[in-house]
């Protein structure tokens, strides 16, 4: 059996480059050669403390799920891919027969099997296998770059459906980590014209300009609701979309948008419980969504990316060879402000 | 010009019947003998306290806005309604013209005149006028205390367009005041079968159950989680709807319905802030939705009592004539437990 | 091998029992021994025509879909259900990958395999086979009578939920064959109130009447733009629902709403172009909506059947033993005013 | 009292520039300096036929609904405007108090005033009023083209907005006058990338594909049916939108899309009936949406004119002062293929 190369988590702070076997893909999967995979903010936190919330590493694992690459193989049944194919990888794979699923909300399905979420493995490593449906093929013109960021851009597409996003909405985003900044292409790619962003780290503020934010705030020196009011000339905010986690920054878009705004949550609170101004919601009648990953996304993705420059790529700060991946970790861990999104090459 | 008996606030826990003048209906208007109007939880709180929030008791001020009388007579451009109709009152009159008002949301206008909330008067007394398009024929063999008690079922009703109820959603309504119990109607009229109900209060468990709830609880005493995850056969609940304003129970609401339930805030938190578990509706993908009021839902309230026996009435359990308006409040401030519902009779 | 009978087409008007093997359950399948099973005009229309549009007979076909029985034997990977329990079958299994199952629209799976659909064999038969999420488990209080009849009401639940529609909605359901009778418990079921019907056959008019119409109408008699103008007091209608397939019925429910209405197109008609009044359409704002079979369907019809006493069975005017196949379906070509629904016990 | 000159219809094809007087706002009004009126079908059709459909030009009439201009004047309550102000006009003053109005769909308002729909009078002419909620203010790098080009925009917008398009749906736009052509901005404003057009006269596909059109196609010549496959490599179109009122066009939308897909009828036909495929639409499950006017449309069109260049005014192929408003309707009359859009300058 041939072997590969593969990024094995062994427990916090401890991951190896090792040799392992090739997956074969079974008939209804594919075989791809990573070309590119992203780190993710929860491979991060994998490494650093082994946990996220429910989900506990207990064994080896290998981490990374944003990923595009080469079909190498196609099981016998798969009809719509073949070997050559460039593809996105959506990495969670659904059972289709929960309620959940059958109503199309299959991000919500308990049988999902999402990669690198213990203990399922992710794929830094030099080949992965996929049922062929979560496989979405590129066009010529699209970089691997932008196909392995297609998978966090993902879930700003999704915020915005959830969101139900209209093209004459005035927004917020609060947060500008790589969700925050691919949720301002994804806001553009829904219609978007008046997007106001803030975030405590000045270099992310500039970069959300550069991605076309209408005004950053910084929220440890700017009144935010203050300066949206001017911003919009007293019409006030549609919609807040709130990716930091921040507990601040969470009760900020909880009360800045106007009567009968919209909020969405993205961001996951470190702390367990954050003070919430009920009253405020109740009185505005607000409609609050949650947004866990994301559902029938890639397409959307693909085709506005292949229809327009986004510049995507621009979230990229760092790169790195598969080989070098505790370099790559480590630079996510101790540079958390300026590196945005750092890129594996297998 | 006529006089006619109005019940008139002079400042906090001072009430009393005075003689005024019979207002004359505009143009547009129609003037209503009013037969029968309740006692509502706000007029309660400005009677006690002479403010809700942001709306202070400055000049005398008369409560009430949940009535049904009879049309006297009608201004010069009114076509829908004529003397002799016998009517429900929807007690807020809106411009028109905000983009809350067109845009179909009109329970948001900033504009709007609200009954009993100052510095608008409302209809304790025997007669009132209103916009003829706010006034609501009811049929022959509808009471006029059903006709009044529209008003709060139309909260009701209003929680079920926003949560968009569906027949086969499993309910949880916490709170069994007025409105949560005629939410129970309002959830029956949308076609819900599976009602669980949670109150302090034995006597409103009672009710509710008469009004048709599958089961109550006590939230000192059972464990509510557990008892809905029996009572679902494990499958859980799909919406909440929170009427009490209980810190505990918006964060039951908050946190009980199973992935992807969405959760309906209508009652207003004494204490200014609530510890929420941001992770939970991020991780479950909730749907939140604030009640403010209600828009369009008179309609729907005349034809369901129209077509069924509701047995609305069954929230009354005082009748006071106008005259002794004093001992009706008395009543609803100092037996808070067991008066659900008080309707005047002028 | 097993051996079990089974009504098998071999042509056109040609229908005979005969004995075959009893099939396998596969690892998520269950093997279900059927106690009831509907006749569907579909059903009978492969019987005398041997194909529906693009649907051809061209082997032996086992017909039958609206079925209710025990389980017998589990797969190994079957968790939900087990040997002994009672249950509904969801007559088409779809792919779960697709576009339209991942969105939720898996009754427009391109790879549906459904039930007496050439050339999937349906389950006029003792046993047959079904995956288990396709099973639907009933309560013991739910007779298999009504347990077969959910799937041709589920196509009323489906039209309901595709027109969306609302407690306060006056109705129109022209057709009062099997599939209009049950639209009227489906209307119900979604708190509907206000149900006017129209069909030529005065026995299914009557029938209608004990479902629960508000109203029926006799298109050859009446002139039911103007009966629907007086019933509704010039309010007008807000959905019309059209199962006959009747081209002057089509004609009526595209021009009978107010404007701003709801139509849903349930029934196939023969002739294939249909003159329709595009201006009208356009000029009403109408929105108008297609009904393909049903989605997520089973679990609303379940808890409704469950509920209360919705008098399913009312609409089955025949019974017949499975042996006697061809007296059931010659019964169904030769008395198609009478026979609404026909049931057949393997 | 002032005067001023307006383009008035005496009788078909019978128009005159006359002396009449200003007229004078009420409370609620503006005053309005019309700067650019635009000549849209409806006038035309008038000018030639004296009616449409069941609007009947029976005394003298002002033509024209598409406008920008200055504020000269404000009534007495108007709070959002002043003079000075440059406004783009809706030119629908609605009721406010009716079901239409209270549900966000204005646009069905019985009692709408809609400027140039007999007997109401409209804008040729240098000066007109219209309630202060009908007039929005424009952007100082707005052009009054651009202000008056809002109006047929907008229908485009409505369109979509029914339609409730997603940026990743595939459209095909039937019809590309003015509305056919505006329709491909107002998509891209709802971020759709991929966008079919089709339409008889070159002339017309040249600017589409100007505008913005992936690809364009002649009825006449194109198999739209395969062409569309083509272009989509067999994915199919989402939805599609026609404006041209072609009975041949319209039987093409209403097949062309995929199963599940939505079609947007806009174009009135002049023949009174047109064939269409009911088993079609009902087995496709389509969602079919017509569209009368707009509402709410103007912030989204000013939004997105001020966000970015769309180059609305390429529509605008001839220009005319008021003076020779005969020259400029006869233009229209005459030159059907090539005139897109006519403005005219009082």
């Amino acid at each position: 059996m041939k072997k590969m190369k593969a990024a094995v988590l062994n427990k916090p702070l401890d991951i190896e480059v090792k040799e392992i076997n090739i997956p074969e893909p079974k008939e209804n999967e594919v075989l791809i050669k990573v070309q590119c995979i992203g780190v993710c903010g929860s491979d991060v936190h994998y490494y650093e403390h082994g946990k996220i919330g429910r989900y506990v590493v207990e064994e080896q694992l290998i981490l990374g799920h944003e990923l595009a690459g080469d079909i190498v193989k196609a099981g016998s049944q798969v009809e719509n891919l073949a070997a050559g194919d460039r593809v996105a990888v959506e990495p969670g794979v659904v059972c289709g027969t929960c309620e959940y699923c059958k109503s199309g909300r299959y991000n919500l399905c308990p049988e999902v099997q999402f990669m690198a979420t213990p203990p399922v493995d992710g794929a830094w490593s030099e080949y992965v296998t996929i049922r062929s449906d979560f496989a979405f093929k590129i066009p010529d013109q699209m970089s691997y770059e932008e196909g392995a960021l297609i998978e966090p851009l993902s879930v700003g597409i999704h915020a915005m459906q959830r969101g139900k996003v209209h093209p004459n909405d005035k927004m917020l985003i609060t947060g500008l980590g790589p969700i925050g900044l691919l949720a301002i292409k994804a806001a553009k790619i829904f219609g978007v014209n008046e997007i106001y962003c803030s975030d405590v780290v000045p270099y992310r503020r500039e970069l959300a300009k550069k991605f076309g934010a209408t005004k950053v705030f910084d929220p440890t020196q700017d009144n935010i609701h203050e300066e949206i009011e001017k911003a919009t000339a007293g019409s006030g905010l549609d919609i807040a979309v709130e990716t930091s986690g921040n507990g601040r920054a969470v009760q900020d878009a909880l009360t800045i948008t106007k009567r009968g705004g919209r909020i969405v949550l993205v961001g996951l609170p470190a702390s367990s419980e954050i003070p919430v101004d009920i009253t405020h919601i109740v009185d505005s009648e607000y409609d609050i969504h949650g947004v866990f990953r994301y559902a029938n996304s890639y397409p959307t993705a693909i085709q506005a990316i292949g229809s327009q420059d986004l510049g995507l790529e621009d979230v990229i700060t760092h790169k790195y060879r598969l080989d070098n991946i505790k370099e790559a970790v480590e630079t996510a861990v101790n540079q958390k402000d300026t590196s945005i999104k750092i890129m594996i090459y297998p």
